[in-house]
Parts: C-alpha cells; structure tokens; sequence
C-alpha cells in the first residue's frame, strides 16, 4: 500500500511527540511492505512565524492531495497573552478543518487498569470500558444563524440539520459499530427538539440498512449521568454538534489523562488525526510529554487506511507499554520514561522487538 | 409568621415521603411559633382516576393563592404502558409550572461522607462538595420556534433569549451566592452561541450591584469535565435552559442517591418544592422509600419564607441521620429504618428530643 501523509507537528510538544508516530507508523510500514510518503507542513504558531499566517496556502493544497493528516498541537502563550493579536495559531486548525469540510469528530473512549489512581471514577466503574463517540462537526446551532437586536436586549441562535448532513456521519457510525460490539446509541432530545426527532427519523431509516446493528436513543442528559454511572454500557455514540461537545469532554476525563486520547476528523475526502491534548507549552522540548495520545491517533489513521490488524497491533503495543510502567511523567511523576522512549518502545513492540519479559 | 402552603402528595410514593415533609415543618412551626396553613390537591394518576384531568383547576387556583407548593411526585405505569393514553400523569406538572411561570430551577448538590461508597466519584474528589445550581426553566432552545420542512428534509429548533428573562434569574442567583460563598459562575458557550454572549453581557452588567460575588465563566464542555473532576470549586452556577438540564442532571449523580436531592422552582408569584425523584410506584406504600429529597425541599420552602435559621436546622437534621446511620433502604440494604421513622427522628430534632448519644 502507497499513502500520502500530511504531517503537520505544530507547536509547542506538537512536533515531539508526533515524532513518535511518525517512528511507529514507519514500523508498521517496513513489517507490512507499505510505503508511507510524508509531507511536512506548517500551522499554528510556528507558520505565523514564518509566513505571516497560521495556515498557508500550501499547506491546504497539500492536505487535501493527501490520504491522511497527522497534526499535532498548535498554540503559543505568546498569542494567548496578547487580547490584540489579530492573527492567532487556532485559526489555523479552524480554517483547515473548514477546507477539508470535516464533518465527523471521532473519539474512542478506553480506560487502562494501570491509570485508574488517576480518573475520578471508581475502579469498578472503569472496567471494560471501551466506546466511541461520533459527533457531526460542521451543523448544528454551532453554524446557524445568530442574531442580535439593534438595542442588543434580544439574541438568538439556530439549530439546523438536514437529513443529509445526519446520513454521512449516521453511516460512518454504524459502520464502526459493525466492526465493534454492535451496539449504536443515538444521544438526543428528541422529547424537545425538532432537529433531535430528525436526528432519530434518520437513524432509524438507516438503521434498516444494518440490521446486525442494535440500536437506542438516550436523551442527553441522562447520557450525562450514564457515562459517569455506567460507561461500560456504551459502544457507539452518535450525536449532534454541541450534545457531541459537551459529552465528549466530560468522557474524555473518565480514563484518567487526556494525555494518551486520540481523536480522528473525518471529511468528504481527506481525514484529519490528532490527539485531543493541547500545545502544552510548559514541556516543550523537555521529552517529557505523553506520546500515546499521536500513537494512537496514528493507530486511527491505520484504521482509516484499511490498515486494521496494523491498527490493533499499535493499540496492543500502548497497552503494553502501560502495564509495564512504561509511562511518561505525567502517569508517574516519580518513575517516568521519556517521550522519545515510549516511541522507541512501542515502534519495537510493532517491529517484533519486543523483550521477552520484563 | 403564617403562611399558605399547597401540598400536592401526588402518586407512588409521593404520598408517604411528602407526610413526612408536613411532619418536619410542623415542628419548625411549633418551635417557632408560625402558622402553617395546608391546603391539599390533586394533580397526576391520583388526580385523573378522581377527576378525570391530572391537574384540576382547583389545583391551579389553589397554588397561585399560596405561600409556596410542596410537591411530591406524579406517574404511574398504567399511564406508562399505555401509549395510546391521551391524558397522562406528567401533563398536569407541566401545566401547573406554566401556569406558575416557574422561571428558574434550583437544584442543591451536596455530598454526605457516609454515602461516599454509592456515588460513582472517587471519595477524595466528593469531600466539601457544596453548590447550587440555578437553571432557567421558561426560556431556550426548548421555547424557541420549531419547524421542520415539507419533505421532512429540514428541520430547525431556534434558542432566543431576553435581558429581562437573564436578568430575573440572574438576580436570584447573585443573592444566593450572597448568602453562601460568594462566587457565582456563569456556565455558557459564549465562544460560539449569541445567546450566551447576551448571558455573559447581562451578568457582566448585573455583577455590578453584587460587588462582593466574585463571577466567572466556564464554558459548558469544560463544566461537564470541571463537575467530575472538582466539583468542590463551585458554589452558585448559574445557566441557561439546556445547560441547565445537562450538568443538574449530571451532577445529581455525585453524590450517591438521587433520593435525597431536593430542588425548588421559582415563579413571579408562586413557588415550588419538589424531590428531584420520581414516583417509584414499586415501592409505593412499603414506608421504604428516602423521605430526605422531600424534607429537604421542604428546607428549601422554610428558605424562601426568609426561615433560614429553620432551614439550617432541617439540613442538620438531615446530616445527623445519615451520620447516625438512620437511613432507608436505598442507603443500606441491610440495616434499614422505615420512612415514617426517619421523618420521626428528623421531626424530633427539630423540636429538641435528639437522643443525647447513640
Ligand atoms: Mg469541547
Ligand atoms: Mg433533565
């Protein structure tokens, strides 16, 4: 197999720790015979340095010739600290996500016995934990029309889906569910909202195309109190912009670090993959930041690419190296490896390096 | 002080965890010398079987002449199991929160050390957990106009919301914050919505008259994180509709039992107390169901009378019993006191005859 990857590493730990893919994703391709040709562009902060914009020209055309984007981090304090900065390194990832028309947001959801001292959930509660949340990215109120009175007493905002706009994501997730436990779970609010009976109208339409799929509805706020009371229930969650927003963030705190969650962005043609950790300035440079969060937003990006025993086998190799204590600093602020070991560790794992026991 | 006070027992086992609310407040009232009136209505299953409508216009009249409402519950599964039923049980609470223009809903969260081990949150993360959430409950995305197109193709939901709306709301949740930790925060999506960037104005320019409230802002997928990951840093949130319905009810998971979780409703003229439980119709005269969300509600009612020392004093009731381990069955399974005994021991605080040691 022949890909084209765009790599954009970013800013501040972006460059570090999507390194560390970069090595395990050349693993994958010297044990699989695959050739992966990667192409270096700029965003963020470090593209306003050099170009005067957060996302050049080139590096959208290069995105979307491409089979796959591995991103990084952008953000700088320098611009987070300057109120006038009229050019900032987020607009950049806003801009690209636009141009490549992402309109799924991917983000599995799995706990690790070794990391459970650091979620806020019980340990039995986080056994077998092991979702995905699919949340439509470019609808929703994020998009409709806003308005405000002339004497700014009055404001308004609108919500709007249409039925195809529910299909493309509806189908992406009930493909993922055919591959995983078989289970879909539509989060809405339908007992309220009009664009929330569509939503449902539309899955269940679908839902006939993939009968091997069971499928429920959850209003969202009792999703809110489910994925904190019983996590393990959930297989594949589908939802609408902002109930996606919400849910997603308070999942992301259950596995105990958001150092190791990755996130996949997929569009009409291209496909974006990031870990959902930010630019993390404080540890720039330092080797210090958790890689698993690009690893195993690579993983994902096998996924993508058809690549699914590939994928599983990065997966099996982070969790290896979580049960042997091969973490970063901020798992084990005493006992810790470095960034640029867990990468060696982990592209070895894939290339059959493994110690034997250790 | 005399006062009306409506009481609507309901269905299930609003009856019997509501007799134990009259029971306390009849021993604030004696203690203090005021004068309580009990006015009882019907509304819900009971209300349909006697009169055939689950809310009666006596009712109605009867709560916009009163003081304040305490609630029990409604529901019923003959309603439930019955799709084709035209007149249910939830149509009269609906109807009598219209017709109280109940604008704002307030939920307490508060943790209790002796049910650290039911609430799915690690014990050090429950410790000194104590806020108050103040949802607007007549206006949003859940009012807004809702049209879906003639195909069926296209469907919208408009949020629209008012200064005077924020305003009224805003007040109360300032002057609460007043009264407790002084620190108000402001939960919105002030990066994306118009709505919330009119919340943020509002509160902004309402913030002035309450100098001593320090106000902040959160975003609301960061408070679905913030509410499990550190609850404690919260003291008065304050929130839109949607919002409001999302983090009350995800919150009402931490502390354990949703059985004793109180929360009032708060109208231009009128107001109501409520348990934030359901009917439980299984448990329906068996005394074992938690009376504490509606004596609870009932300190809430003793609250807005301006009977705050009263209110305390319920409240530390309340803990003294689940301290002493006097709890119903939800609690502890095994050793378990009826909910006519706990609604006794509470009454009997209250007026002085607490066992001195047990
Ligand atoms: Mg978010
Ligand atoms: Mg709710």
């Amino acid at each position: 197999m022949q890909k084209n990857i765009v790599v954009i590493e970013g800013d501040g730990i972006g460059p570090e720790v999507t390194r560390q893919a970069v090595k395990v994703l050349n693993a994958v391709a010297e044990q699989g015979g695959h050739e992966f040709n990667y192409h270096y562009c700029l965003m963020g902060a470090c593209a306003i340095d050099k170009t005067g914009t957060p996302l050049p020209d080139e590096t959208i055309e290069a995105a979307l010739n491409s089979d796959a984007i591995l991103f990084g981090a952008i953000g700088h304090p320098k611009y987070d600290n300057d109120p006038t900065a009229k050019v900032r390194p987020e607009q950049g990832l806003l801009k690209l996500r636009k141009s490549l028309q992402l309109f799924a947001n991917i983000r599995p959801v799995t706990t690790y016995p070794s990391l459970q001292h650091l979620s806020p959930l019980k340990g039995k509660i986080l056994e077998d934990v092991n979702f995905i949340i699919f949340r439509e990215l470019t609808g929703g109120i994020y998009f409709g029309k806003k308005e405000l009175n002339a004497e700014g007493t009055q404001a308004s905002d609108e919500c709007i889906y249409s039925r195809e706009e529910i299909e493309r994501i509806a189908h992406l997730a009930f493909k993922q569910a055919q591959q995983r436990r078989k289970k879909l779970t539509l989060v809405d609010k339908a007992n309220v909202l009009e664009t929330s009976r569509l939503w449902r109208k539309v899955v269940q339409d679908i839902a006939k195309q993939y009968p091997d799929v069971k499928v429920d509805f959850l209003f969202v706020d009792n999703a809110a109190m489910q994925i904190i009371l019983n996590p393990k229930q959930f297989d594949v969650i589908l939802t609408e912009n902002m109930f996606g927003d919400i849910i997603s963030d308070e999942a992301s705190v259950i596995s105990g670090s958001l150092g190791l969650l990755p996130s996949a962005s997929i569009g009409k043609g291209s496909a974006l993959f990031e870990p959902i950790h930010g630019s993390y300035p404080q540890a720039t440079g330092k080797d210090i930041a958790n890689p698993l969060g690009s690893i195993l937003s690579a993983a994902m990006l096998l996924d993508h690419f058809g690549l699914r025993t590939e994928a599983n086998k990065v997966r099996e190799a982070a969790n290896w190296t979580l049960q042997n204590g091969f973490v970063t600093k901020d798992i084990d602020p005493i006992n810790f490896y470095f960034t640029s070991t867990i990468g060696e560790l982990i592209s070895d794992y894939v290339s059959g390096k493994t110690p034997g026991d250790i």
